[in-house]
């Protein structure tokens, strides 16, 4: 990986984590939490997947390590705190699940991206791209007490941008073309196909 | 560890992986939840205990890295999708019951293993074939939102397979003879508790 | 960080694993899960804020490798068990909140101190402190199914004495005065002011 790879794969990273960090919060104002819980529900929905991705490769969780990514989860959990008048328009919700399709794509881009360049396999990169996408919804669900929206049969298509994502930046690493401009690139395709699915409902 | 140990080893994980994750799917099935939801438990059933003990251990954990790990749940997930129908007998689940019981026999010993293997001392070396063992099952359970059983008072012994392949495990080692032939073998005694404590519904 | 520095920190670590412990055999107790539950609740409120300290750190969790570490939640969950006709008095909930402040008190100052150990900046081992001192308590109540109680809005300064004292450890540690006399003595106005919240019901 060179320079311009690793600062493409920062933005991308944090701008998942915001998206994911905004479903996380919502998720605590809808279920009445405190400002810690809302706080702890959104840096776990932003933080969560990347968590278990640093320490199933073994490096110390960025997480902890860079102050951008634990400081977007407060930016979202302020923002939804500061409006949550907002929240009954129901286009807030189309917004977020817009949003939450990007970050899947975002996320499964550079969990592969990071696991290829610790030297694992290209189907343990897709696993590891996926897993970093959906652990932090699935970690903020399970801390509200609620099935992870992930799991039921009415979204079976919810993994589908992280999986896309995961897949084409395995793609371009094969062709040898994978970069700093690629690598946002690969996520395009993947947050396409996850809005046709959620527009059209396929199952 | 030798090589007949490692071997050995290794297909003992692979068959108490098939195992819960047969279980996993199982629940994913009974609780509705679409085909990522029972794969996800799948894969957490199978994996979950494996992923923490490597994670405590402090190697990359071998689910991530070994194919045949994580397309064992696969497999295990597909049978239970595509056999749906069978599962309304009574006496699949209580297949079910004694291949979890053999998988937290296999699990025990496994874990202990791996963990004398990396300088543990022995109750550290139980405590970690223990949580290697119910892991996976209680994972899944929290990701479905349901007490995991293994805490239920009515399923007090539901650890003692595991407990017991520990323990054979560290004592076979004790006396120098740990190998790939008496490593499942060490399993068997644990099996055969196990399957007493259910029949005879040992509190 | 010299001897004394680690003999303290280690008795610290005892006493709020002992706690912390303790109120998570009460819940089992309450839910009236079986002896392996109630085991399994104290050892993960007691250690599980230190285990994901420890592995985003990057060291082996001193849960596995310290005999004290865990036989003290064993020793917790034996108190509770053979207690069970005390709980009755309303008495018994009041001193587990007490001790459950001190707790989160040394859980902060010992998670700062021991990633300050490991040069992690001051933010993260501020944040390592509160997840070390919250994370057990947390961990026990997804496993017995409940809302996690620092989440709920009445109980928003639940994290102030995590906060408190790894904040004060942060600042002793600036000044070049964190010690093992004075790290004790960081847990002091955390206690104090947790104490005082809870008395208050600050909110």
């Amino acid at each position: 990986m060179n320079a311009l790879t690793q600062v493409a794969g920062y933005w991308m990273d944090l701008t998942g984590i915001f998206a994911f960090a905004m479903s996380g919060a919502f998720v605590a104002v809808r279920k009445n939490f405190g400002v810690f819980g809302v706080l702890l529900l959104a840096e776990g929905a932003g933080l969560g997947g990347g968590l278990f991705r640093d320490l199933v490769i073994g490096v110390v969780p960025v997480a902890f390590t860079d102050c951008g990514y634990y400081l977007m989860p407060v930016a979202a959990a302020l923002v939804v705190f500061f409006s949550s008048r907002v929240h009954r328009h129901s286009g807030v919700l189309a917004v977020i699940d817009v949003c939450d399709t990007a970050a899947l794509a975002l996320f499964g881009v550079t969990g592969a991206v990071k696991a290829l360049g610790h030297d694992f396999s290209w189907p343990s990169a897709v696993a590891l791209g996926v897993a970093s996408a959906v652990g932090g919804g699935i970690l903020s669900s399970v801390l509200a007490m609620e099935v992870p929206s992930s799991l039921r049969w009415e979204q079976d298509l919810y993994v589908l941008p992280a999986v896309t994502g995961a897949g084409s930046a395995i793609l371009l690493d094969a062709f040898g073309v994978l970069n700093g401009v690629t690598a946002p690139c690969a996520a395009v395709p993947a947050f396409g196909l996850g809005l046709l699915a959620t527009r059209h409902r396929w199952r």
